[in-house]
């Protein structure tokens, strides 16, 4: 009983906390409530009763069909119910007239066959790509014409029945829709707003995140694939809200389908307000997610960049992947705010700083592909970014590469590379599901001088791979400035307040 | 007129094009017109209309309501409604037994109450995460509680409308299911096998054709981005499909559920056929998929290795490629065909070609950083492969820029110098958002000594695009070993047949 008591209680709290967590959803519950006894009320109180007859009970069944969460959605069902219960009227009114001029005999075989057809044509015309979003009305508009055809054809009075069920069909449309809106409406538009806000901040949240953690990783602990692949990376929310985002398309359109049903309200007070401009803005931020995609792809494959290379260019890769935040939740707080400041300083930047990444990689590049020197220097930024380097500094290390062809010539520094090897065999454990020799092979015994190009092979790719990241870094930024344009086109056409101020 | 005639063969060639297309849509439309004509014969057959009286009609609208695409959807509907009728049943018997116990002045108003009560819990309910998928059953609830409860109300004799009701309603479901079962059923199990067989060999061409294009591209002909960047790439057809592939996500899931609604039948024969393995594989497929949008991306890069580099490592990146899409196709063939082949021979063949393809740009890695004697040799990959590189040449390339220190030591070669430059000056049209001096600022006038590393730098971060699209090609590779288990994990639970050939 005691477990009991704690099941119900945790029980009570879950759904305390979901109620909490977003009230309109208990606002929404409460409004569903209230049209419901108001629809009953037009039966249980007698006055109503009298007046509109047993057809009344079709009102209810409206507001059970027609209510949504948002307003916009309520209208397009109460459109699409409105258009398909007049269509099933006029079809049915016609196929009567026919019928009843058709004789006794033929009667039943026409009302037959007609209501074969309106099934067969509706069905088909519903699976039609551009009319697929008004599937429901063309669901009403059958079962309404069946309804209406068989009960005037068994009941008598066809036109009478029709009209009364129209009635009914109206008022609980109304009913629907003047709770849905009077009372603490809920607006698709608003909503579509806000996620595209989030999005952006989720967007920036994960690079942020994930760059931070491939400076941060040293290859020591990664869990092993099979068990992240299936988008399960528990310990990177902001990616997965991200991996998200890319996956809310279909929920984004319905939102802005939605949306331009509402009537203008709060802040989106001009008519015909652009939100499938909205939708456009989101698809350019999912372009630029899914480079975000394929850095935290890179962050995970399998073949790394050993640590102490990655530190080298912390500071560079921090700076851009800063800045690039920056202007991505800047974007989000324009569009979020409605105002439209101008970007120029925040550009120029992050365009100041990622060119300052991308000279950086450029100079040092040859750590990318040479492992030779690297060992010979710490693995300090700052000491790399004071070392400017010079021609002499290049033909000094080629010349000496060249004397005596080894990888790592300079005996005086044995511990760092024991530690760089000591990286690398860790990070053997994930890696190279092709066939290839390790590096471990090398290490022990007399280092065979054919071999040595294999060996550098290894470590070159797995430095290679910096490469690629700060690549796919710096096309995600060259991405944002199309980010911005589209940005600038939603702020002109929605007409939000221009700000000086960046 | 004519103009009037011509619309209209236009029209009519179009709907028999989407008819004939999918033969199955026209086969599902007359089917749910039979459902219709069927239970509309119960009220215009005298006899069984004398049997089941005007409640009847409750059969079509569930009929109209129930009919889905799918088998399994139709019995996922099915059950919702059967459920969502059945609890409202009880419900409403149990409220009406207390509100006749309650006396004749606070009946009308439990009632009311009843009806508010009802329609807040089964609203907030249904928006509870784990309940989404039977939002319909609540809606059926609310509807069908209240029209029993207030039509018992004012019409009097509760039971016999509800119990009148339930039997209309299941002989609609009776015949909705019957129908859809019997004639031609559509499986939804059968699509997603489908599906996902589709969606391998979507990414498997997408594959094929990025890299195609990635190695015939010189860069002369590039649409502007802000055309291409809402999803259209009309030249890229394959792209397209395997975009959608990654939009299907949600498509799939409910397959998925709709699938595990299905009795056993044709080649799915064993109960309890794991469909969610299906969705498994897919998301590990869609991993893939992201790797191959990060390549597409990399192919619209703004920032391009030159053609003559791309075209160094033609034919190891065409081998890699081709043996993946293979693997891949493959791999969408035995779920096609439902057998289990081995694939030793195919993933021994795919890692040999990729560490072939990996080998190569790491002993030629000095091509992406240093331009210097990339103009040496002309760009024939068979030249490049029959040319092993030793140490000895190592030292060769490193001791002649050490001696003279400048990019373009040989003055023999100024028309491929030229021509490389030529293509960068292409691609500066599209490139570089961010302030860099351009490449032709240094091309004319005196080559200033300290000016040399900037230039190098430009052109060395397009020759390192290469590296990211090689590396993204073996991340790629590397991401297949796991779809392969994810296949063979589902070629053991859906028992495919064993076969030993590869």
């Amino acid at each position: 009983s005691v477990g009991k008591d704690f099941i119900l209680s945790k029980w009570v709290r879950d759904v305390w906390g979901f109620a909490r967590e977003d009230t309109n959803r208990a606002i929404f519950a409460l409004k569903v409530g209230l049209a419901m006894l108001l629809v009953s009320l037009l039966i249980l109180v007698r006055a109503p009763f009298k007046v509109f007859g047993t057809n009344i009970i079709w009102s209810i069944l409206t507001v059970g069909i027609m209510f949504e969460y948002t307003v916009g959605a309520t209208f397009n069902r109460g459109f699409n119910r409105a258009v398909g219960s007049l269509l099933a009227g006029i079809f049915a009114i016609m196929v009567i007239e026919i019928a009843v001029h058709s004789g006794h005999v033929a009667e039943p075989y026409v009302i037959g066959l007609s209501i074969f057809l309106v099934g067969a044509i509706t069905s088909f015309m519903k699976l039609w790509p551009s009319l697929v979003p008004y599937e429901y009305g063309f669901r009403v508009t059958l079962f309404t014409y069946c309804l209406i055809i068989v009960s005037g054809y068994r009941m008598g009075n066809p036109m009478r029945t029709a009209m009364e069920r129209l009635y009914s069909i109206a008022i609980g449309g109304l009913v629907a829709i003047l709770v849905n809106v009077l009372i603490c409406p809920m607006w698709a538009g608003e909503q579509l707003h806000k996620e595209l806000v989030n999005s952006f901040n989720s967007v920036a949240d994960s690079l942020e995140e994930c760059v931070q953690k491939y400076l941060r990783d040293d290859g020591s602990d990664h869990p092993e694939f099979s068990k992240t692949v299936i988008d399960e990376f528990p310990d990177e929310p902001a990616y997965k809200k991200c991996r998200e985002t890319l996956n809310e398309a279909a929920r984004l359109d319905s939102l802005a389908s939605s949306a331009k049903w509402e009537p203008p309200h709060g802040r989106f007070w001009h008519f015909s307000y652009p939100w499938s401009e909205y939708i456009k803005v989101a698809a350019v931020l999912r372009h630029c997610a899914y480079e975000m995609i394929a850095l935290h792809g890179c962050l995970h494959s399998e073949i790394q960049a050993p640590y102490n290379l990655r530190i080298t260019f912390q500071s560079e890769i921090l700076d851009a992947t800063s800045q690039a935040a920056e202007l991505l939740r800047s974007l989000g707080n324009d569009i979020s705010n409605m105002r439209c400041s101008l970007h120029p300083s925040l550009l120029k930047r992050l365009h100041s700083s990622t060119g300052c990444l991308q000279r950086s990689i450029d100079l040092h590049s040859y750590l990318l592909t040479s492992t030779h020197n690297f060992y010979d220097r710490p693995a300090k930024p700052t000491d790399k970014l004071s070392n400017t380097l010079t021609l002499e500094d290049f033909s000094g290390l080629f010349t000496k590469v060249s004397s005596d062809g080894e990888p790592n010539p300079n005996p005086a520094v044995p511990t760092q590379a024991e530690s760089y090897h000591e990286t690398m065999r860790k990070q053997q454990r994930r890696l190279y599901s092709w066939p290839s020799r390790e590096v471990d092979d090398f290490e022990d015994g007399g280092v065979d001088t054919d071999m040595i190009p294999r060996m550098r092979a290894l470590e070159s790719t797995a430095a290679l791979s910096l490469a690629t990241f700060t690549s796919l870094l710096i096309e995600f930024v060259a991405r944002l400035d199309h980010l911005v344009d589209a940005v600038d086109a939603l702020a002109k056409m929605a007409k939000f307040k221009r700000e000086s101020a960046s």
